[in-house]
């Protein structure tokens, strides 16, 4: 079915808000089946509001979710635009309005005066329970030319929307579909889009099954979405995609679904039992901020030395003046050096290394800006990597980070045997 | 003037990714004059696209801002649908192409054949030049009906966009407009959005000029906007506005614009010719990563150490083993011992230490989730500061490494007399 989302908020509009119910909802909807044409936002104007409802059945839509301006302050208009659209009344609901004020009680909230308007439902309506808040969720039909029109009502906060789409919103949407949509995503590092649609070449995705291509820096996630009759179909094809997939891409993948490669880091060197510290020269020190942002990084991260002047790379990590003079602190001999003396200065089973031109300055014909040496050491042996990136600093540093990261899942798995 | 702002990408529709970008140009379009009535995301679609602009301009808007799908794939069909929305041939640019070729074997990469559709301008367009990537961005106007409708094309690459619209696209807006809109953003850090507006309190903004508070993790940007008649009369407004917001708030406001916390404490500490060192444990990297993210950070940067473990807080920076059982490695003796022993050990005139409870867990009693210590030492004294901060991990990191970042710019300030 089509659906139309519309977005109401004034401080969304302006940006002062990023608009992440979108996304969350964008996806929600996809996966339950919903094919959505257009993600709409809109201020907080009754007019405005109703127009973009009307407009979205014009368009095709059999479904338009709202989102914000559900709240009990006087530029929450949502509700009113709703009804107008649907030709209904707003009629007060005393038993509805006793189950808010209780809901602030319960918070040791007083129910403000205006707060009343909560308690408001358009005739006909369907209240969604808000497990979450104060505000309910709206459902409403109506029948027009041969056609059902369905709108969703929801809060702005996401949390409350969340929980009322999950709940009450999804089922309903689900129920009144026939067939069954379901996705996988798969989470790739080390190669462009390019590089994996020749590696992908020969594969052709069956009926049913569609594959979009996700990139961002250094990552592209592969999502493979299935429409079968139903859960089972669905399931069994998207299983299909995502196996072959995976068999053509091998360790290239590096997880599934929302994980991060920090914590596919984290997990990795936890479950073999091994500590990392790090050796940081033009990553500055994001490659371990990235491993600690992961909950649980102490079971795995020692620390680091962010070695940015060569004194540091000396004095704290031990690297030797004749290596800095001869191939110059970009290089693959310092960077070896680098992982190696981290390594043992921290006592790590694993060190990792990150050094080079991360720019906009500081580039020379031999060694552009760009050029990146990132070196992994541990017990049984060293490996270091070198790379030409990009003329921009932060996309430099970026790619370095993750590519820093890469090589020590990759190390990782290889001295396991499973890489 | 009013505005549109239309993305496009299945991607963004389909919630795999986040759409900052409306955000980001929703504030700067806001801050230029352009009143957007509504913001829309529709997928790769020339007809959906096509149609999209066209209803914004049949409902009023004079210029349409475009993101997203000028990339040289086939789902990027953007530039298509512009070209048949102004009714325009795309012609091919031999010295654009070559413009766009040498920036691929700059990168060391070479140019997809299908790349040469980034070269193809729907005829009377601007070129926009992209100076962080490949795809230029395009302008083009029409007179229709008495009236000129304006369309801005940008490619959906937040920092290739951002640049481009900083570069071309708001300069171009703002000469478009009667009367002058001008804009000055103060950047403060340290209070919240209701302390700000208690220290305002008794100021009320001239008319002509309106104010904006703009909060994000730890800043809250304020945004004074002024109409006037000429440049002279708006650039006279927004001066007095933003002169009123500095005498009331002082030191609160680190910066204006665009600059970063990171980046003026960058220049801060260049101008007085002082370098530092920063120790983290909880913040993992993050800080001494967010100063050597700005180009010319090793002028200042010596480097730092994440301490992570405790064996690590006393070997490399002499932290006693005394301090971390009586008091615990989030304590004050120890964020300062910390800051001591990393400005000694690495030969910086400054030293900063952060040390917390990131959490999810971890935390005690005592010492709660959030519990964090940021220190300062520099040769003639030092300074620590006990945050209660919030029970999630990435909020946590995030305000300790602002907070840690701005006591080195406040104690810098004091130091030399300016604070």
């Amino acid at each position: 079915m089509t659906g139309h989302l519309l977005t109401v908020g004034d401080e969304i509009l302006l940006g002062q808000i990023v608009n992440t119910n979108a996304a969350w909802l964008g996806e929600r909807l996809a996966g339950a089946g919903v094919d959505l044409r257009r993600a709409e936002t809109v201020g907080d104007d009754v007019d405005v509001i109703a127009a973009a409802i009307e407009r979205a059945y014009a368009d095709g839509a059999a479904v338009v979710v709202v989102t914000g301006g559900l709240g009990p302050t006087h530029d929450d208009v949502t509700r009113a635009a709703v009804a107008r659209v649907f030709g209904r009344d707003l009629t007060f609901h005393p038993d509805l309005f006793a189950a808010i004020e209780a809901r602030y009680t319960e918070r040791g909230r007083t129910m403000p005066p205006i707060g009343r308007v909560m308690a408001e439902v358009p005739d006909g309506f369907d209240v969604l329970d808000n497990p979450k808040g104060t505000a309910p969720g709206l459902w409403g039909t109506r029948e027009r030319a041969g056609r059902r029109d369905v709108v969703a009502v929801l809060p702005g906060v996401p949390y409350e929307m969340e929980a009322i789409t999950e709940g009450s919103v999804l089922p309903r949407l689900r129920a009144l579909q026939d067939g069954f949509v379901l996705s996988r995503t798969l989470l790739t590092v080390g190669r462009g889009e390019s590089d994996l649609a020749g590696m992908l070449d020969g594969w052709t995705a069956p009926p049913g099954l569609a594959l979009a291509y996700l990139p961002s820096l250094g990552t592209v996630r592969l999502r493979v979405t299935a429409r079968g009759p139903d859960r089972e179909a669905a399931q069994a094809l998207v299983d299909e995609g995502a196996g072959a997939l995976r068999d053509r891409l091998g360790t290239l993948v590096f997880g599934e679904g929302t994980t991060t490669l920090e914590a596919v880091v984290n997990d990795l060197l936890a479950e073999h039992g091994r500590t990392v510290a790090f050796a940081e020269s033009c990553t500055g020190g994001a490659v371990a901020a990235r491993v600690a942002s992961v909950p649980g990084a102490s079971r795995v991260l020692r620390g680091g030395v962010v070695a940015y002047d060569n004194a540091v790379k000396a004095d704290l990590l031990g690297v030797a003046s004749d290596a800095l003079d001869d191939f110059g602190s970009v290089s693959e001999p310092v960077a070896l050096q680098m992982a190696r003396g981290v390594r043992e200065r921290l006592g790590a089973d694993v060190g990792v290394a990150t050094t080079g031109v991360a720019g906009p300055t500081g580039g020379t014909p031999e060694k552009p800006v760009g050029t990146v040496w990132v070196a992994y050491a541990d017990a049984d042996g060293e490996r270091a990597v070198g790379l030409r990136l990009t003329r921009d600093r932060t996309v430099n540093i970026g790619l370095t980070t993750t590519a820093a990261l890469d090589l020590l899942r990759r190390q990782t798995l290889r001295s396991v045997g499973e890489g």
